[in-house]
């Protein structure tokens, strides 16, 4: 059977620039995983392991200009983006590395014996130990800091686990090149090459998750997909963990208070986060609620603007463009909803490659209309106004407003009450943010919707945000990227300084010996690592 | 219908005692988790909270007659014993009590904001938040301490997680008993009594599992259920974590020079381990590694003489006694296994309710002929020794030999090298401890197996315990009861202080202002909480 080839595409005209690989077969992940599992050894040295990530640090920055060529002629996202991308995915390496070095990850407590407790405890010592080969499934979207070398790849290893990425089709050019520079600074380290590897292709995914020596999994994208994985990795004879990040439609709540300060502000504010990266961040806001009335408008008005003077954008393939353009269009075709800016087909030469930018409108009440899926008979009676013209309609239809569109567009819920936001929020799925525009008195802690608020979205999101746009994820040691599902499978983080403990489980040392003990633990800390003691 | 009785029944005798409860209908089900949920605002006021699970120490210890008495009367675990694990529950519903207290749990995280950096850091605040109504599935060998009133309910309240337990059909009145004291120590502490439920039945476990508001669920008990239930955790619309202990062989290795040493002390240490709670602890040895040779003959005679001076002893239950029975004697009949002290059927009068304890012996490397069930084509070359006279033997039949026996029965494979352990080591699936006997030298340090050994049972086990037997499990902060499948079916901990872990999720508020935050989080640290500031 012939190799399947992997070739570039040029998003900007939809042509094949190169053919970069071939899809990985069975015996290449076998092979590739396998030689992962070897180098474990090798990676469980601290200090050769900070200085993997550091001299992978400084190979991307070194071959910046190479490295942002090869992701934009994949992915259309511009050299500025990418370049900023680039700094975030060095940055990130370079934390990791810090991590590694500070070594408060591991988590290290210590209880000393007490005979005089009933019954006496014995000494245990803690720690936490890296989980084996982790596979990482990487993003269309970020084809740096979400991908080969991006964020999972960086706290696997920052972990001693080996790392095999499963490359996004949308960027194979881009993820190999990344590869061949992480594995060259594994060798600066004295390290195998093989602690990282790189495989294509869908099938090679799922034999990827399937493999018995894969111990752990880490993904960015969609629902569809994450779900095959999640499940394929709990149906495992040995069932491993699965960190998944799904989909999110990070809700917007504008207060009437604040439309009625910053209507312009938030309006313009929003656009730019809606068309960021031409509206493909998992943090994109989807859905905005916006008081009906002038304040409302006044705001709606400004987005219709500011979008309206967005140029259209390039998606990252053309499959993606016939999604949103199709996605634009069911939502646009249910009674109730108009678009103001209807997003749709670029125009101009480039037309047939690119799409504009738009927003769509719905009564808030229409999405009330029914009770939260996941919701109890109890949560059901909650605040539900029923509509009398659409008594005849199923709600159900609705249901896609509330569903992830990637693209350039988002949908402004218009809201006559506190009670209809709290039902159309009552109703949503996990999210990776939930954001908040209040006033200035409401900020001061003021009467009104706003503390009832911060308790409504803290139950659906993974990180709540006021007076500021979700799109740009600091990557910070207090960041918390995920939230409940399908915003993420696990109740961990894929950004900041706690990603790091998806890929480590923790072993209790019970009256070993100082001498055999791993140096991390020893009585007399030779390492110099923090530590949690119970005299 | 007519509702399904719910007996209590008297393992000594196999006779019912009383009808305790009727099995939960999907109504009683979906009652007592969605007043779990309606309960979870009064939960989440943490001194509340604390007092409750104050009370609720206070209140079995207050009762500790009528619940020794109960609890003695449907397992048969003897007063002295059930007097020991009620002292153990209470401590652990206290030493959470102390937790919620402290807030260390939270693991409050603090980014200020940096407006010098690229890109600008905004202020973070992080915090972990309940996950909402736990389902517990309870064990039947903890009555006490893995049930109604026990470590995961006691964390999962701590966490402020609503309870939903299935009683284990082996204790019901004594599950009915316990709940109705934390019931009334909710009361106590001015919470809904619905905070903690029972539901008994099998269906009604499914049942719960599947609720729409079940949020993580904790289980200890057999391969078989536990992997049931934890499929169905995965299978539903929003899956949710399952916190399963679900078996464990716990194996020993006795190095050369240890059996010299301490040949007798071994073997009746180890005799006393396996028979503790008539072998029904999930950490009891299962498989043990002795030498060939005359040391290891005196550490089996010492075992034999033991294990025979031991007397017959009363199971949880009928079935449990049939499948002990039963699993002895497919271990026994396989060719090179002997049965030094036959586990079997007990003598005299109540001889059909008891069995005896005892043990079997297999060359080691009839255990070692096959590659690891789980590893790599690089791993099955290492260390297979065949035997030629094995050649036409089925090798998966000593599989048996590395799966748990429930009861008071270990296998003790003799190991003629080095090479032999490592192979067996090699083949097994994860476990909740392994335990090292060694020699003095060996402890201090000098060369042998002893390093090797510990990397090696690292890989394989939650707990590495050296010269003391893995039964009994210290309540404390740096212990770790869980490990690689099927030992844990997460990376988490069901003892100790880590344990409350397992109910929460990370929520950060990015640039909310003081007067919005959660006390926990707000600048002034009105609460006094520890936290770890980024400045």
């Amino acid at each position: 059977m012939a190799a399947t080839p992997v070739w570039s595409v040029d998003p900007r005209t939809g042509k094949q620039r190169e053919q970069v690989a071939a899809e990985a077969t069975p015996h290449d992940v076998d092979r590739a995983v396998t030689a992962g599992h070897a180098a474990r050894g090798a990676l469980a040295d601290r200090p050769a392991r900070t200085a993997f990530l550091r001299a992978a640090a400084d190979l991307l920055d070194a071959s910046a200009a190479e490295v942002v060529a090869a992701a934009d002629a994949e992915t259309a996202l511009g050299t500025a983006r990418l370049t900023g991308e680039l700094a975030r995915t060095t940055y990130q390496l370079r934390a990791f590395a810090d991590a590694v070095e500070d070594g408060g990850y591991l988590d290290i407590r210590i209880d000393r014996a007490d005979p005089a407790l009933t019954p006496p405890r014995p000494e245990l010592r803690r720690y936490k130990v890296p989980l084996g080969v982790v596979a990482v499934y990487a993003a269309s979207n970020f084809p740096l800091a979400f991908s080969v070398p991006g964020g999972d790849t960086a706290s696997a290893l920052a972990a001693g686990c080996p790392v095999v990425v499963k490359a996004h089709p949308d960027h194979p050019a881009t993820s190999a090149l990344c590869a061949s520079l992480l594995r060259r600074a594994a060798e600066q380290a004295g390290l195998p090459a093989d602690v990282v590897a790189v495989v294509h292709g869908f099938d090679a995914g799922l034999e990827l998750i399937r493999h018995p020596l894969v111990a752990a999994a880490g993904f960015t994208g969609s629902i569809r997909g994450g779900r095959a994985l999640y499940d394929a990795a709990a149906a495992r004879p040995v069932p491993i963990p699965f960190h998944g990040e799904l989909g999110s439609l990070n809700p917007v709540v504008v207060t009437p208070a604040a439309a009625a300060e910053r209507a312009e502000e938030i309006g313009a504010g929003l656009a730019g986060s809606v068309t960021l990266g031409v509206g493909q961040f998992c943090v994109k806001p989807g859905l905005v609620l916006v008081p009906l009335g002038a304040d409302g408008d006044r705001l709606t008005d400004a987005l219709a603007k500011a979008l309206g003077a967005t140029g259209p954008g390039v998606l990252l393939d053309h499959r993606m463009r016939e999604n949103f353009l199709a996605g634009v269009r069911e939502r646009a075709a249910l009674p109730g909803v108009t678009a103001p800016v209807t997003p749709g087909p670029g125009t101009g030469p480039d037309g047939e490659h690119t799409v504009g930018a738009g927003f769509l409108t719905v009564p808030a009440r229409r999405l009330a209309a029914e009770g939260p899926a996941q919701g109890s008979a109890e949560d059901r009676e909650d605040g539900v106004a029923h509509d009398g013209e659409d008594q005849g309609k199923d709600h159900h239809d609705y249901e896609v407003l509330l569903e992830e569109c990637f693209g350039p567009v988002t949908v402004v819920a218009r809201y006559a009450d506190q009670g209809e936001v709290g039902a159309v929020l009552a109703r949503l799925p996990g999210n990776l943010s939930a954001t908040l525009q209040l006033s200035d008195a409401e900020t001061a802690g003021a009467p009104g919707p706003a503390a009832e608020l911060i308790g409504q979205v803290t139950e659906l999101a993974g990180r709540v945000v006021v007076n500021a746009w979700p799109t740009g994820v600091a990557v910070a040691p207090a960041q918390h990227h995920g939230g409940p599902y399908p915003a993420a499978t696990s109740h961990s983080s894929s950004v900041g300084g706690t990603a790091i403990e998806r890929w480590l489980r923790p072993v209790a040392y019970q009256s070993v010996p100082d001498a055999l003990l791993p140096a991390e633990l020893r009585e007399a800390n030779p390492l110099g690592l923090p530590r949690r003691v119970t005299p």
